[in-house]
């Protein structure tokens, strides 16, 4: 992947883009990788084999150093009130709905009994959940995103986990879009203003650099 | 303007980027047109001469509407103390103190005493803000944003605007950027996804039509 | 019921406790009348009837004027890693496990297809969840609030209720408590500084007259 | 101070008011100890010297250890156009203007430089601030809490600081009211549910011990 960097100017590097890195404890934050997103032949899918692979090989990483993770789903009502202006904006969503395999995490990537799959109705992960009290009962500092998509969920949960004080990491290549252009555009942002955008590998390394 | 439905494929216009909508009571916020970036001088400066002059019609009109409209600045402590990791991030954010210059409004969309300035210390209009308090208050339930930047504070206050319920509305040619490139990316992004992206025109002719 | 305002002085007419009046939609919020509360049988529940029968009778009003309603409950993984430092605060919570019957509304009150139930981890009916969005999508300025209990989830929705800028009613003999002090001590709280205690027949009340 | 216990039955010591306890890394949230709540002679006021002067112990201890701390105030626009629905329940808010030295820290307890002045708008700390950003960019685990009232910004800050996931401990006598009545039955309600009840020198041996 070319160096996000070059996509923009009027972004000086001594004033935009500083690095933040790890802090102490780390937790994994797997974006709505569920059916739904997963299977490029659904109307919200797309091929993202690769951020699947990825994103098993920070699971099994987080899993050994016993360090928390977190799944997100978005599912509805079948009334869809509790989709708002939302479903107006994207009709696709009406796939979404609550109880259905559509909404279920890839088998790819199952969850373990301890490892809870919190449910959202919006783009961030923090927004309408308790994410963030689970984090400080944790003491998490330092977030690592991964899934889909880059330019919807992982974009939102990027600035509100920087909002919400935590360093933000995420692996490049553990994230996907429908597109490849909001793909790297939103990326570009993500590292210039909200968090550490690095690779797989790079988290990897600092995991095991931490032990 | 070209469509920002041209950058990317695979976002079908029957899934993504339905219309919203203006509802019956909408709010006009100002994002951050404070001198430290309306100053292309300056280290977060850029010319953005052509959105203050949209942002200021708009203005005129929703102050001849009586309808509710608020400013935003962002601005920290000397110590810094509450800049969070964002200032590691963005190390020209150190520009921004409280009581300076810099965090004021752009002297051509001077607030009236009855206009308020809402203090931030992050991206998004909301967080850790009592924004969405007042607008309950004032049954406010659409919000058209103005203001810098496109990729910055106006991406993320649209999407706290769609997840907090607001239909949310971004008059492309009244929200500016440093550079194009995120400018048209994020236009894209929250027209498919967050809120209709129209011109300041169409926000005026809604205003008129509604009274 | 004695007026709650002879329970302390110093908490002056003229002050404290003015009225704030019903607004234009209102909403029926019935606060975890689960059956783990209302079973006085179990470690969290008490004898409730008199709130179950005062509910039934708002429920059967805001169903025929077809206003938004609706239910709470909280539950929590079998790992509690959900429930942070509350269930050590509160060892009794344990018994409110995701699945099970006693975190099911009261068969009483039972809720239609089209009437959500919202889950939280918490005290109030607004902390990690997305009530407020709901609410904001449906136009609501008004909240009654009934259910369980007084002193714990009902008065913290109150706060909150009034913090996010609605009008906040609570029919003092559709609340309970599993004891009266803190029941009356709670009401006092609420009507001094955060919303209108009434009676279940002034809520009726208000209800016919804005049709 | 008889125990709170005593004021409730059916509050079963195995089921409520478990002990929580110092985390690793406290802070001190001073809760609206500004002139207009420690002024007796004012709408709002009351004689509060002795929430002063066992404030004050604390805060010098947390200077001491270097620790985080924190002051409150709560302040108005003068249009009151922030003060939402609260300022119909409560008309002595008008007394809170911005600006005024009704909203200044009381003297003996005077801020330095480094030490931030939270401005709310409601009764939680939390609501509307970026205090749990701040308090997460400080791996903060554990808050105390002191100030005014008891049954008004103290105990809406002690239920959010549970329901954020903190450790939350109240000492009994560097809080107060301005009538005995609620200042208990919000200490008892506090300890069944959100906080540890203790005393000022409980905290400061707490800290001691941690050094």
């Amino acid at each position: 992947m070319d160096s996000p960097h070059d996509i923009a100017a009027n972004y000086d590097e001594e004033d935009f883009g500083g690095d933040i890195g790890f802090g102490d404890r780390p937790a994994l934050i797997i974006i709505d990788l569920i059916n739904a997103f997963t299977d490029p032949d659904t109307r919200l899918g797309s091929d993202v084999t690769s951020v699947l692979d990825q994103t098993e090989r920070l699971l099994t990483a987080f899993r050994e150093h016993d360090l928390p993770r977190y799944f997100t789903t978005v599912a509805f009502e079948n009334s869809y009130g509790d989709a708002g202006q939302f479903i107006k904006k994207i009709p696709a969503l009406q796939e979404l709905r609550l109880g259905t395999e559509a909404v279920e995490i890839d088998s790819q990537l199952a969850p373990t009994d301890d490892e809870r799959v919190i449910l959202k109705k919006y783009a961030s992960a923090f927004f309408g959940t308790d994410l963030q009290a689970e984090l400080t009962t944790n003491r998490v500092d330092t977030l690592v995103l991964t899934g889909v998509t880059t330019s919807g969920c992982v974009r939102a949960t990027a600035v509100d986990s920087l909002q919400h004080g935590y360093r933000t990491i995420v692996p490049a290549n553990a994230v996907g879009d429908r597109a490849d252009g909001p793909h790297r555009a939103n990326l570009f942002d993500i590292d210039a203003k909200y968090g550490d955008v690095v690779t797989t590998d790079d988290v990897l390394v600092s995991l095991s650099d931490s032990v």
